[in-house]
């Protein structure tokens, strides 16, 4: 297996449901990554040594998600020297909006890149563009990838238009 | 000097104006402390040793205020085995919402005593009644100090009668 | 039985399903409570009552459980000299914000501890920290329990690891 | 001097600021009352004592103004038979909202009328309201000031005819 | 049957849910109401009457639900001399919170007394509070009311006791 | 098939069944529309396109709906030079506040129209009303669509009144 | 004196200040308006009467403004059968955002326009775009209108370039 | 002059005095930039043709600076395939959390790497750490940054010492 370039780490079990979208996102541009569950507050330790680990593999880049008080990203900022994006993730009663907070109210000097609540999707996606910056060949797939999402609405358009919106009102219910 | 039995740590030199409350009245109440400027995510590693050294020294309880995404009690609760009281500061466009959040909504297993925005005097009371559960002495000074506070709404009181709210009124301006 | 060392009440026999998270994280650690249901607004002289007798058997701290707008924990840090635990409860159409606001914004003088919301578990934690701060027996257990987290969340770890997260989002759905 | 008919309580001192809109509304229609400054989290005695001589007196109705946790009003509330009305003030870093949250999720048993942030003038006109209920002449007190407030609105209306608009805006600033 | 003393009215059919805790707790108090649907903003003629002929008809307080741009409640302040109680509905994507923010922040002069979010109960309570001021027989029946709250909560608490909740806690699930 | 006088657009699919009633509205009013789906972030130039293709054909207003960081409102505002109407989309952990901020927030000189969260009917109303005000046709309609609503409200009136209130809670549940 | 196309309501003499920006942007266009301070809550019959007396001069559009509770926009809306654009002021202890929500969130039916917190001199420019939508010589103003913006853009930015920014970094303090 | 490697661009010259922090630190860490000021909604075509031709000389980095609706660093992530940093800017009634959701919640398939509220410092550095991924000699100056960063708080933190605390406490004022 080659050296990841990515690394993901989520702050509990429970953030996977969000985070593979991360995962998923990388797997699709071929981009290499590993991911762990390692909580800022409950095991620091292991993540000092992780965090290490990945900086002397040669990542490039961390994608932290946490809930709550999420400190995992800010953690994360303080060592490794490269960027680090952030997924506030809703799973408190606050809907998230404490975990947006906490990662993106960050102090001068200490950068996260945050995405929006949820959106693990957007936080590989700013990875891998991260990476594009310098591999010509992933910014080739990133323009693909613009193109496709723009296709995508053209199409579901296109068919909008041929079913008819009014025809579609007329025999839809409420 | 005597051996500290409460550390106060704050983010930011700025944060002095506000966690001087702390120290003023574990002053009042004849409690050592000692008092340091650590940022979580600028000076991590100074952060652990710290922890440890006051550890060491037998510090019962600690304050932390911070600002922003304010992740310094967060840390020290991660470390420190004994009480940790956060003082969420206001010092950005949010008031002090978002530490507020970043302090109070810590994970299950990890937990952080948060006092209300800016109240580091709270902080130090909390951390008085903390060490008052195992001192006698501490806990009658509590006491007082509770009757004393009656006491001085009291005699606000009785002055305000005396004065004659009308009167004031009258004489007054809007 | 033993003397409770710590009383945990709630302002309503809803509160029950988050306040015996408190319960079951005191008697895991061994340390005696009393719980109980009395609301600050609908039996006051109850209360009052209550905290005496708790007062008077050696209670070293309160834990206070309201949703909405949560007077209870700040009603008994009134009276209560040692320290007091609130937790805001998730019960009302704000989310459990309103209840976060009454209970950590507490006014100079009378300080009380908030943990986050519905999080009555960090709340007994806190309190098992509390007493721990003279009792080297539960400071030792603090510090196992603490070794515990770390060493659940490093299993997962490898587990996570040995099943192979490409292949699970290989075969996995969505 | 004759009996009050509505106590004003407030928290703290720096409220008279806001509460004497509350006095001077109720004296303009002549209502007697009386003013305390007493804290419900630092002089609990004194409050239940006060509560207890102003309804021996038969004040109908109470006014509690408080910042932050404002607890004041639900206190009294638990004890008063008769109508409570809180008004939130704003003294914290969240503005005011704490407190309005505070004051007006109230548990369902024990209603507090709650009027706007530093909306003392509000709180004494509900006041002047519930007992013109029961009183001709207030009641005929309360239709003047109706009509007086509407009269009011009309002549600045006038008044800003006459001047001309556009004219002010040509010969305006910025 | 008698003339109504207090009418409820509400901006939607959909808002009966909650209101009908209005109409009970009334009822409960042997009070007389009236009851109607009638939107501010859809309706505002026939709200001008129905006002006018319940001023006629000797109504001594209204209470107005509504949720989103709550104006109901400011409507019928706008024009009844007598106290006018809102109820913020929780109808929107806002939860309420916007229903809350345009009953309570009424500009002065125009008092309306808000209670919780759908606490319609509060707001019967609060009539019947407002009525009692000037009917000892009312007044004795609150009296009684409060004191059954207080000895619910004691038998609860007496309840919880006798079960034990340690047991509950060896024998209980999760 | 005759000119549209409107045109729906809407950022993503998802957004149709809360878009729909815009349609549906405008149906019912006998104004042509059409109606699309096009993401400003996703599919810029197809919307710059379709813009410049609607402003072609005569099209009078525009309603645009989205949810999130809702850009859309305000990029169809840069370039159409008549009204147009944003519709914030309940489609997020924020509850749909962030598309509020995101569409009322307009920078001065480049107005957008807000309607509340998922209120796409409202949106329709207000661009018949916009198209009313030089068609006295429209207008007409316009007129009796008010009078019909409060119809409604009059009917249901009615007949909550014949049923009974009292009778209904008597009968009722809980 | 022609007869006016739009007029402008505001709930208070206060809001003049931020009002007169639309008094000054419909100036600027030449279009014609009426300008006046109606308090819905304090003087209804008076909006009432005007509401009737420019409907019958044939005002096509309404532009009210209002802090804290604000219900103008609303209750102008229930009665006139066009446009009506709400401007939430910032007045209150709650940033405006009160009157953001008692304007935005209005009833299914009953549409205002709303436009962002103080921004009055996008209302003003949304009129305009209503009443251009029947009257091609001022589609032509704002379309110049929209020219000039980009123009003053892109000199500003011409400017930037030759001074330099990095020499303007240099030389400046801080 | 070297090609910029980083573009900023601000949607109002207002917001320069936030932005030259990050122009400031970019000149610090020897990136060359360049700096515009470019509304998305007053000036859409000089804003694409702005982004063509920094693609076209290889800017590696946006960074989008806007309050308000924050539209501007969306639409350039529409449009640009490399990372694209947001900054919120506080310039509403609203503190900005109005700009920091409009920037931060973007839709999946188009990120936008969102900093703190007014943090243009932020925003650079995380630019240079972007470009740090692939430049060893930046990777390098990024480390030396980290420890200027600890250092300071060391040093701050020792002559906090030395002074003493409680000296300055026993000396000062308040």
């Amino acid at each position: 297996m080659s050296k990841p370039l990515v690394s993901i780490v989520m702050g509990s079990a429970n953030d996977w449901e969000v985070m593979q979208q991360s995962a998923r996102a990388l797997q699709d541009f071929g981009v290499e990554f590993d991911a762990r569950v390692i909580s800022a507050h409950r095991s620091p330790d292991l993540l000092f040594d992780y965090i290490k680990d990945m900086t002397g593999q040669g990542v490039q880049c961390f994608i932290a998600g946490a809930g709550g008080a999420a400190h995992l990203a800010g953690v994360v900022a303080s060592f490794f020297p490269l960027p680090v994006i952030g997924v506030p993730i809703k799973s408190s009663a606050l809907n998230g909006l404490d975990a947006l907070f906490s990662i993106v109210q960050m102090p001068p000097g200490v950068p996260v890149a945050c995405v929006g609540i949820n959106n693990a999707k957007n936080a590989a996606l700013l990875a891998i563009q991260i990476l594009a910056a310098s591999d010509k060949g992933l910014q080739k797939k990133v323009g693909e990838y613009k193109k496709k999402l723009a296709k995508i609405i053209t199409e579901k358009n296109i068919k909008l238009n041929k079913i008819g919106i009014k025809k579609y009102l007329k025999g839809g219910k409420k």
